[in-house]
């Protein structure tokens, strides 16, 4: 089967996700006339919808690219791709989690926030991981030119990268909120970091 | 006319329901510093959530694949293919109760949702006997190769197996909860199976 | 330019509107152990989402077998296209109005509701109007073929025919409430009984 | 690699915002059998969204145009889209600000309502401004076409224009709400009334 409608559908969850995300940064609670005021302190909260749009963003483009190398499609495959998009559709509650958390500055709460998205974001990287292994034992599906091979190595390592970076922030985020938010936070650079370092290595031969 | 609007149309309205489903997930009720506890609480309503992901992803998956075999659509197929939709962007709705339901713990409340949920899975699998038939009925609009034909044949009879699984279900769930809810569960995933079964006895004559 | 993306972007939005429309058939508020009396008083309110769910979804049938006859958009096309789906956008709001003076009962509201339905559909119907009307002016963006001219002279006075239905609707309500409804009710389902008269006199020439 | 996926991408982007835009005009607050007076008082929040609509709807218009003339994409284009949707992502944020000082009337939160939406429009027109320089710099993205390169010239300033207009805005402001208002309205028909001016001057050279 051809992989147009598994795109489609893709491309849609991704859409919505990325376009929900910052429509749930609302309208603050503020008294008539002081909404400066209320909107100045939002600031902290519009800071982790950017990140969270920046991440789902980067997710796509890797899924835009990694399926531009896919000729065609099986059932198994289609069955991966909605489970690489299962933990993906989760970002927009732990994302919530930290806005509501660092609205209120508890740091308990913090650690909890940061945790959850810890966790949604390693369970991410690890249904990537899936996808690429499901390919690479189904390599019939890929498009039969050796310039794709070069995309498949200089990625499939990513993952687990990612995985390990994130599991360094679970442990670490009980005993500093702030280094783990920090490797969260780096966590993510990696992924638009990788996707860029992508581009310079593999310019000319994908097309 | 061509299927490819219908498709696209159909993607978008799966799209949106796939996401918006792990949307309401929301952020919990919680006391500041008390966000840990209140997360924990929440899993038997993730739980409610990812079986919803898991069904309206099947569906999609169906969905997919049969409309893969549809070369041509007329006016009848586009009406048939809302019929199959509404019920569809229905589940939203009976996940919320069930949520809200297990939330308090009320078994009186916990049949209520159940039973919404058997009926909208019921009508669910009610509207793809219909599409299959419609279609059956309407040859021409299949794609000629013989091939398809086993596809179809294969699934024609899952939908009447599903309706019979969902009104079990219906009748048994006031007299127990569990025992109801397992027969609903036993129906979702049902599909998924009917699904992967298809795919190994199809593997080779479909691509 | 081809109609490609123009008719992607109103697949998207027909999607949405339809698909968040049933949304909004959100989980009453109820005491705890009394849901299911909560769910039997929602019906009044289902019908409502239900008679949306026909309505937008007619308007995507007519919307998608009209755009399959054109063959060229330009910048006034592309135009006019979001002139026609702002209304729709639109239908949400008296849906959710309706919704809820059907679950106060008020008479008072309720006519209130009807009445901004009407407009609504009203203006949905006009700019029908003008989207046929520029279509016809620009004669060379439809496709190059007789046998569409018969479309395009079935469904050129249907627009007026609503329009004129919804203007009496409007004029009705205030002083019966239920003949008002009858008469919005009535135009939503003379657009579906006309897309089916469409698909019989128009079956073989349109493929 | 195809612009396909881009588009329908941004695509959905676009009519989720756009759809979700009005979703926003919520029922408003009444009592039972005053919903008349209620709707009534909601006219100005309309407005508010009517000329978001507008705004988006344009933006997509000026999308769409624009990538027509792409004929492929690297991963740095696909980047720079993802940072000319951020910001129009945020649209909805200071139209719901808007809306909430137009209910409340106060003085200094419209101020803040139209502050925030001048800068949220000033960063739509710089990061347009940023995709029409990368392009440039990266001739061989477009279609090798010289009536495009008409286009490319007629819009190339459109974006400073606009950026200087909502910079005007941001500043007369806090002196005068409704000099501020009427600034950014004149800076959003601008985007419209420059699309048609588009259209009359490249109307043969662009099919």
């Amino acid at each position: 089967m051809k992989p147009g409608r598994l795109q489609a559908f893709s491309d849609g969850v991704f859409a919505i996700l990325i376009t929900i995300l910052v429509l749930e940064f609302h309208v603050p609670a503020y008294r008539t006339g002081h909404l400066w005021t209320a909107v100045l302190h939002q600031w902290p909260i519009l800071f982790a919808y950017i990140i969270s749009f920046l991440y789902v963003g980067t997710l796509w483009l890797f899924h835009h690219d990694y399926f531009n190398t896919i000729a065609q499609i099986d059932r198994g495959l289609n069955f991966v791709n909605l489970v690489v998009l299962f933990p993906i559709t989760l970002v927009d509650y732990p994302t919530n989690l930290i806005a509501s958390a660092l609205a209120s500055g508890n740091q308990s709460d913090m650690k909890t926030a940061f945790i959850i998205y810890d966790v949604v974001a390693l369970l991410i990287s690890a249904s990537f991981k899936l996808l690429y292994t499901y390919v690479n034992r189904h390599a019939t599906l890929r498009v039969k030119q050796a310039k794709h091979t070069k995309l498949h190595q200089k990625t499939k390592d990513d993952p687990l990268r990612s995985v390990a970076i994130y599991a360094i922030a679970l442990v670490v985020t009980p005993f500093s909120t702030w280094l783990g938010a920090l490797l969260l936070l780096a966590g993510i650079i990696f992924h638009t970091v990788a996707y860029f370092r992508l581009s310079r290595s593999t310019k000319i031969v994908i097309d």
